[in-house]
C-alpha cells in the first residue's frame, strides 16, 4: 500500500548553498514536494550562512550525522567523500540517502535511477540511491525510448558540457576569465579547469586516468550499462568542457537491430515522459544549452539517418543542475513515495 | 624542370580586407613568399581602405576580371558566388586561381588539396584550384598519415567550430554578446548565426538542407572522400558551433583494418609534415583551440584505443584561417612552384 504522499516528509539537504543543492531548494518548491520540515545542512566554511525556502531565511547547519535523526530523506549535493562518509550514517537512523555524487553509483547494493526508466529499481533498496552525473542522465533519458523499438547496440557520444558540471567554482572561472576579456585584461589562470574555458573548449573533464581516459568519460559507459540494465551495451565517447554556464549537450551516434527510423525515434521521444523533441531543421528548431537552461525536461532534435550506415544521429540537451542533478534526485524521492517505499 | 621559385610572382587576393584575406597577407610575409607585386582587392563595400603587407600601406582596389591581367595567382578568400563568376575570369587571363569557398570543390576538373596530403593532384589542374573547408582540413590531416598503417574504414566526427568560421561578421558577433553578458545588458540578438553563441553551443554550421543536415555537414564527407582519393571511405558527422574565437576542433573515432595503435597513430602523426602531436594525458598535455589559434601546425591528442572496440579515438585542433584556410592556400602556391607549374 503506497504512503500518503501528501504527508510531510523531513528533508535534509547536504551541500545546501552549492550550485545543485541550491536549485535543489528551488526544485522541491517549485514541484510542492512535501516537506514538513526542511534541514539545509554543510561543511564548516558555509556554516552561519542561511537559505531561502518557501520564503523563509533558514540557517545552514554543519553537516553531522546527528543531524539526519528522524529524517525522511537526505540529499547529498556534495563531495564524494562527504557522500562515502556521511551515507551510511544516514542509513543507520533509518532515513534514505540520495546521493549526486559519483560515490555510490556502481555499487551493487545501490539503485542508480532515473525514475521514468528505471524506477523499479528502488524496490531493492537499502536506503542508499545514486543519482546518474549529469552528462549520463540527458543520453540514457535519449536512449530508453528506443529500446521498445529496436535492441540498442552501440553509441558513439561526444559531450559538450557547461561549467556548472564543476558546480559553483567552474561558473566564477567562466564568469571570471568572461569579464577580462570583455575588458580587455589579462585572463585570470585556470584553476577548476586545465586550461583557460572561456572562448576556449577543453577535451579535459574532471581528471585523466592512466589509461588516457577521464574519469569522466568512463562513468558515460558504466552508468549508462546500469541504468539500462544492459552489461553488453557498448558506449564510446569523448568528453568536453565548452564555456557554456547550464546545459550539457551531446552528439550521439546510435546502433540499433534492427533500424530506427528518424520519424518512429521521434514519436517514441514524444511519447516518452520528460523529453520534449525540438526538431524541425526547416524552421531552425533544434535544442541548444541556452533552451534547456532552467528546464526539468530533456529536449532532443537533429534526429537524422546517418548519411553512410543505418545508424541514426541525434543532439540531447538537458540542465545539468536540474534534470542532470537536483530534479532527478526529487524525482527518486517521489518515485520511492509513489511506490510507498516511504 | 622547377621553375625558379624565388623569382617574383604576381599576387592578387580577393577578398583581402576579411578574416581570411588578413592572414593571408599576414602568412605570405611569414613564409617570404616571392611577391614581386601584391594587389589587394575587395568588393565596392571595402574599396577606398587600405591594407598592410611588408610594412607598406596598399589601396584595396575593386575585383574586376582586369585586376587579374599579368598575375600568377588569384588567391579567393571571398564567397562562394564571386568565385564562381571571376576563376573563370583567372584563367582566361592564364593566372592560377586558389579558391578556399565551395564553389570549385567538387568540381571534377579542380584539384581539391592539402600540399601534404595529395599535392600530386595539382599536376592536372586546369587553372582552378580548391583548397578544402576549414573544418575538412584538420581531419584529413589526422587521417592521411595513418594510411600506411592500415586501410581507413569510418571515421565519425563531431565538430566545435570556431566563429571565424564564419568569418569576422562571426566573429563581431560573439565579442558583441560576450561584451553584453559582462555588462550585465541584454545580449544583442543573433544575426550571423542560428542561436546566441555566447555562453551557448548550436549544432548547425552553416544552414540546413532538406535532408536534416547542414551543408557543412555534407562538405566534410564528400570533401574528405575526394582528398584521400578513396570514394568508400565513410564519414559520419555533426558539425557544431562554439562561442571560440579561432580554431575548430574535433573529436574523431576511426576504424582502420587492421585496427592500429595508439602508439603507432603517434609515430606516424609524429613523422607527417604538418602535425604536432600533443598527448600525454599524465602531465596534462593535449591540444585546445587557443594553443592552435596563430599556428599552421594541426594539432593532435587525447589518441586512445576505444574502450568497446578496436577503433582510435583522436582529437585534433586546426587554426581554421590559417591551415584551415590562408595556410593551405599558400601552400598551395608553393607547391606549384615546387613542382614548376608556375
Amino acid at each position: 500500500m503506497a504512503a500518503n504522499p501528501s504527508k510531510g516528509r523531513v528533508v535534509a539537504i547536504v551541500g545546501a548553498t552549492g550550485a545543485v543543492g541550491e536549485v535543489l531548494l528551488r526544485v522541491l518548491e517549485e514541484r510542492a514536494f512535501p516537506v514538513a520540515e526542511l534541514r539545509p545542512l554543510a561543511s564548516e566554511r558555509s556554516t552561519g550562512t542561511t537559505i531561502t525556502f518557501r520564503g523563509k531565511q533558514l540557517p545552514v547547519e554543519l553537516v553531522r550525522p546527528e543531524a539526519f535523526e528522524g529524517a525522511d530523506f537526505v540529499f547529498f549535493a556534495a563531495t564524494g567523500e562527504l557522500a562515502k562518509e556521511l551515507a551510511p550514517e544516514v542509513v543507520k537512523r533509518g532515513a534514505i540517502a540520495i546521493d549526486k555524487s559519483n560515490t555510490w553509483r556502481m555499487d551493487p547494493q545501490v539503485p542508480l535511477c532515473v525514475p521514468e526508466i528505471n524506477g523499479a529499481a528502488l524496490e531493492k533498496h537499502q536506503g542508499i540511491i545514486a543519482s546518474p552525473n549529469c552528462t549520463t542522465t540527458p543520453v540514457v533519458m535519449a536512449l530508453a525510448p528506443l529500446r521498445k523499438l529496436a535492441k540498442l547496440e552501440s553509441a558513439v557520444v561526444t559531450t559538450f558540457q557547461s561549467v556548472t558540471g564543476a558546480g559553483l567554482p567552474g561558473l566564477e572561472e567562466l564568469d571570471a576569465q568572461i569579464s577580462a576579456i570583455a575588458a580587455g585584461k589579462p585572463v585570470p589562470p585556470p584553476k577548476k579547469f586545465a586550461r583557460q574555458i572561456a572562448n576556449n573548449v577543453v577535451p579535459l573533464c574532471e581528471t585523466f586516468m592512466d589509461d588516457g581516459y577521464s574519469t569522466e568519460e568512463v562513468k558515460l559507459l558504466h552508468e549508462t550499462r546500469k541504468i539500462l540494465d544492459d552489461p553488453n551495451f557498448k558506449v564510446s565517447m569523448t568528453c568536453v568542457r565548452v564555456p557554456v554556464p547550464v546545459g550539457h549537450s551531446s552528439s550521439v551516434l546510435l546502433e540499433t537491430s534492427p533500424a530506427i527510423t528518424p520519424e518512429a525515434a521521434r514519436e517514441a521521444f514524444a511519447a516518452f515522459p520528460g523529453i520534449r523533441v525540438l526538431d524541425d531543421p526547416k524552421h531552425n528548431v533544434f535544442p541548444t544549452a541556452a533552451d534547456v537552461a532552467g528546464q526539468d525536461d530533456v529536449l532532443i532534435g537533429r534526429v537524422r539517418r546517418d548519411l553512410v550506415s543505418d545508424r541514426l544521429w541525434l543532439w540531447t540537451v538537458g540542465d545539468n543542475l536540474r534534470k542532470g542533478a537536483a530534479t532527478n534526485a526529487v524525482q527518486i524521492a517521489e518515485e520511492l513515495m509513489r511506490r510507498g517505499l516511504r
